[in-house]
Formats: C-alpha cells, sequence, structure tokens
C-alpha cells in the first residue's frame, strides 16, 4: 500500500492520492522534483485497468518531466497527474472542478497541462479553481499565428531543429537539401515537421494510419507514401518517428539503413538498451525528450509573458543541448540515451 | 501500492506521500474530511514497523480526527500526519523544516499539532516554513494561568465536564459529593481531572505506573492508592480511564461494578462491539473521543482569536453533546459509542 517503495518511486518527493465523495474523482498528483521551480506536467484521465497501473503511470510519466525540463533549461521541476476513469463516460463539469480545487493544494508545486483524455476545455473548467493550470491562454503560437493552446507547432518546430543538428552532426550537412527523410505518422505534429522539412528541401516518405493525411503530404509536399511495414527499414537518411512508441526494438534496429533517428514520438526505444544497440550499428540517436520539448517551452513562457520570439529563440537552445549530448557520447563512446539522462541529472540536482 | 483500496481509506479526500532526499525525510499527511473546515491534527513520529504500518495508523488516526472536531462542533476538518523515523534517533531540525514545507504544500487543508514523537518546540521549527502549524503559541490556559501550548488543562476540564454530565444523567445527581470515582492513571490530564474532582468533593482512588504520581494524589487529594489490577473492578460509582486504550474487553466488562465510565484516554474500547456488551451490562459509557475533546477546543481557539474566557465555555457545550448522545442512545436502545458517531456523521456530512 505505501508507495515509497514502489520500483518507479526513485525519489519522488511528493505523490498525492486524491479523492471526491461526491463526484466520485479518483486521481493521483505526482511531484518527483522541484528544484528548479515548480513541477510542470500533463494531466491525464485515463480508463486505467486497475489504480496500481494509475501509480505506475504517474510515477514514470513525472518523473521524466523533471528530464524534459531540465534539458530544455526551463526552470520547472517535473509533475504529471492522472484522473482514474474513462473520459468519454466519467468526465463531468463538477469532476473537473473538483481535480482543479486538489491543483489547488499543492502549494503552488504542480502545475497541470493538457494530456490524453484532458482538453484546453477541460483544464479550462479546472482553472475556475486554482492558477496551476497552463497551456490555457489564447496567444500568438510560435509561427506568429494566433493560437488556443496547442503546442503541436512548438513541438514540431523543435524537432525540426533538433533533425537539422543530428544530420549537421552525422552528416556533415549544414542544410537539408535533398536529405531524405522517412517520417512515421504525419499528424498534428510530424505533418508540421514535413512543411518545415519540404522547404528545407529535404525529401519525403511518408506512412501514416490516416490515409488522408498521407495523401496530402503527397500532394502538397511531394513526399512519397509507404508502408507501415517498410518505413523503418527504407534506405534513407533519417527516420523521423513521430506516431508510436517503442519502435527502435530487436526487431526493427537490425533492419535500419538510415543514420539519423529524430523525430517527436513519446519513448521509441522499447527498452534502454536498445539506445546502445544503435549506437553500435553506427545510428545517431537523437533523444526523443530532447526533440520533442517544444510543447512544453510553448507553455512555460504562458506563465512568464508570452512572446512567440522568445519562445522561438528558446526552442533553438535545443541545438545547443543536443550537440553537448552528440560530443559527449562520442568522447565516452557512450549512448546517446544515457548521456541525455546523465546532463539531465547534473541540471536538476541540487 | 495503491492507498485507495486500503481497507481504512474511508473516503479519505487525500493521502500525500512526502519525501525529501536531503533530509531523509519520509511522511505521510492524511486528509479525512474538510466540510466543516481545514482538517486540524497532530504530527506524529514514530518509529514503525514498516511503511504499512504507518498508513494504518495515518489513516485511522485522521478519520477520528474528523469526528471528533464535529462532536466537538469545531468548524475543522479531520487529518492527521505521520513522520516515519524514529524520534530520539532521526529527529533534525532540517527534517523538522522539511516537514514544515510539505505543510505548506496542502493548500492550508491541514493544520500540525503536537503529538506522540513531537514537542512544542519541534513544531515551531516547522512553523519557520508554514502557517498550518497550531498549538504552539504563548497563551493565557483555561486555567487562567500561562500556557505555552500544553493541551492537558484544557482535556482535563472536558473530561471533567462529561464525568460530571455522565453521573448527572445516570445517577441522578446534580454534584459529585461522595461520588466514588476510581481513576487509571493520575499523569497530565488523570491528575488534573483528580484535583477537580476532588474539589467538587468526590472520593478517589488511584493508580499509576508511577508510583510518585500516585503518593501526590494521596498526599494532595485523600486519595486511595489501588493496584492496576483492581482499579476497573472496584464498587464505585464511576471508572476514568485516563492512561491506556483498548481496556474495556471482554476480560474487564463482566467485573465493573461502576455504572458510569468516564474518562480522558483514547480508544478506550477493545472493539466496537464492547460498546453494546457495557449497554447490556447497565453501564453508561461517556464516549472518549467527545470528553477528550477540550486539547483541539484550546487549539482551535487559537487560531481565531484566545480567549479563554470563551475556550472554557466552548468545553462546557461537551456536556450538551452528552446529554444528546445518552437521550438517544435510550430513545434508540443503542449503545452510545455507535449513536456518538452517527451524530458526528450528521455534523460533518454535506
Amino acid at each position: 500500500m505505501s508507495v515509497f517503495s514502489h520500483t518507479e518511486f526513485d525519489n519522488h518527493e511528493q505523490v498525492v492520492f486524491c479523492h471526491d465523495e461526491i463526484t466520485g474523482l479518483k486521481a493521483i498528483i505526482a511531484i518527483h522534483n522541484t528544484n528548479r521551480g515548480p513541477a510542470l506536467g500533463g494531466c491525464r484521465m485515463w480508463h486505467y485497468a486497475s489504480d496500481e497501473e494509475a501509480v505506475n503511470d504517474v510515477l514514470r510519466l513525472s518523473k521524466g518531466m523533471t528530464y524534459k525540463s531540465a534539458l530544455a533549461n526551463l526552470d520547472l521541476g517535473g509533475g504529471k497527474s492522472v484522473i482514474i476513469g474513462d473520459p468519454r463516460k466519467h468526465k463531468t463539469a463538477d469532476l473537473l472542478a473538483a481535480m482543479g480545487r486538489f491543483l489547488e493544494r499543492t502549494g503552488n508545486q504542480y502545475i497541470a497541462a493538457e494530456d490524453s483524455g484532458t482538453s484546453v476545455a477541460d483544464l479550462q473548467v479546472m482553472a475556475q479553481q486554482t492558477n496551476n493550470v497552463a497551456g490555457i491562454t489564447a496567444r500568438t503560437g510560435i509561427d506568429g499565428l494566433p493560437c488556443n493552446g496547442d503546442p503541436s507547432p512548438a513541438t514540431a518546430y523543435g524537432t525540426y531543429i533538433g533533425l537539422k543538428t543530428a544530420v549537421q552532426y552525422q552528416l556533415d550537412r549544414t542544410d537539408l537539401k535533398g536529405i531524405k527523410v522517412a517520417i512515421q505518422g504525419v499528424g498534428n505534429v510530424g505533418y508540421r515537421l514535413a512543411e518545415q522539412l519540404h522547404q528545407a528541401g529535404a525529401q519525403l516518405f511518408v506512412t501514416d494510419i490516416h490515409p488522408e493525411q498521407v495523401e496530402r503530404a503527397v500532394k502538397e509536399l511531394g513526399a512519397t507514401a509507404v508502408s507501415q511495414n517498410e518505413v523503418l527499414s527504407l534506405d534513407v537518411d533519417v527516420i523521423a518517428p513521430c506516431a508510436l512508441g517503442a519502435i527502435l526494438n530487436d526487431e526493427s534496429i537490425p533492419l535500419i539503413k538510415a543514420k539519423v533517428i529524430a523525430g517527436a514520438a513519446n519513448n521509441q526505444l522499447a527498452s534502454q538498451r536498445h539506445d546502445l544497440m544503435l549506437r553500435e550499428r553506427g545510428i545517431l540517436y537523437a533523444p526523443d525528450y530532447v526533440l520533442n520539448a517544444g510543447g512544453i517551452i510553448d507553455i512555460f513562457y504562458e506563465r512568464i509573458g508570452h512572446e512567440h520570439t522568445k519562445v522561438r529563440a528558446h526552442i533553438e537552445t535545443i541545438a545547443d543541448t543536443l550537440r553537448e549530448i552528440f560530443h559527449r557520447a562520442d568522447t565516452q563512446d557512450r549512448p546517446t540515451g544515457e548521456i541525455a539522462n546523465e546532463l539531465a541529472e547534473e541540471r536538476f540536482t541540487r
């Protein structure tokens, strides 16, 4: 029953079990580390098979946010929250308001953002009870267009910066002209990445579970449609995973011909050891959580006065962090994922 | 691992697991119910055999505080906190300060007070980090004398009021002249109770594990010293348990000759069914947590402007609550402990 002995506890500062009898709310707020600032992380609503699964999920995700924000050089700590329930069946305004009241009970040490199963509108309901909600105000997006809170353009831009940095490091190319990139998933983030790569002169190969998205990329960006099965083994320069997790595994890695992996999908490595496997095959892996930090950088600026030019400039520092990771990895002959974790720890440990 | 499914969870609003890597602090804050106001309850430090034991303890005690404060007509909810560790070995100023910072992270919904293993001085260290600490300022005690935070005089006075009310109800006596009272434990609370009973003309029989306390009562209050073994079976009018818990059990109850049980010790019933066993024997049991609420009443007034005459008046309302409990118990022919719980629930349920 005690969360202190949970295998994923890993020095969490605080784990809060929240319950509201009237609305039926059951939620867990995990605050992993606040050394750099208040913990910011998504508030997920999910129909977990058990409370145990929810505990496991929130602890793992909360810790990940500490690492991500530290590597993105943000004055933020890491946290996450989960509401246990089916968002299509159990979500009510009263339940969201109750969650807002619990967010108010963290001494401003946890700030919730949109996540799986919650929308900007849901977070706005919570925000009536607390200031500890982020990513909900209309602003100018990093592309200079109006934005109601969608972090996808910022995430896509950071991924683009990261991909370019990895290509430069690994292939010694300062531009992307003629560089072949296979994109797995051209949804909100992937499509925006494809647009920027196209504009920079890259040659695109795309796949997606939604055929209309693929057709659009073919028509508008001159991309070549490929199948889900072949996308990872294409004879290209770069693979940009922008959909599923765990796609870098024992089966896929031996077939990869690309020399660079740089995409926005979360948790691309099936397990930590696949990091080393990529290195041994001479493939440069740009750690996913470094590349996809654009969204949280965007949200952070909402709290301190959002100026889209400043957000862009901050996102561009992803390049510096990546170069440091690549350099250390080569100097120490160790995998990039491991180095990224170590660099994050240096940045958030007191 | 999930506290939601704990057998003692019972609609807790919030259970917070707190951990501070640097000081080694491991603590749990449980907030059972805040419908009447912020949860007030002791912060205990204890060398628990396991984290599980700590979870169990904090949940059980936290719930008890909701019932106690509701029956005492206080605008307070119920909560409790436990620091896991040996107070003689693991208590440091840094650890207490870390606990103070966690108290600050409850959105002012939990207020800590002195408890087993913590002192007023310890709480003062926590209070440097937060306002959510009570019972630490010097004030005029309910006896009109200066008081640095010790709630014993208030607890003793409430117990005295409760005992008198029970005697009046059960024995139809408006005064205590010549009433025989056996007191188990003449420590901080028990001795003060003995003084008031003596002044009111009662005849005292006392026992204690510390012989010097017994001697003092014999010498100053004309009490008769009795042994631990015989104290519960004496031919007296009232038994006032002011030491151990669980002393009303299968062994002791058949031997009781007194018609009233009214004392300050916590958890006097070994289990809930012993409540009925007392009723069936025609013994009036004044529920312990109604009688010993003087301390929390005293602490409550510290927060709203302490005036010892108001505190005394509030403590005296224990008599009204007890009379309502006794009356309902007789009307419905049900045990007093059960009725007290029911009345508390009426008062804290929305």
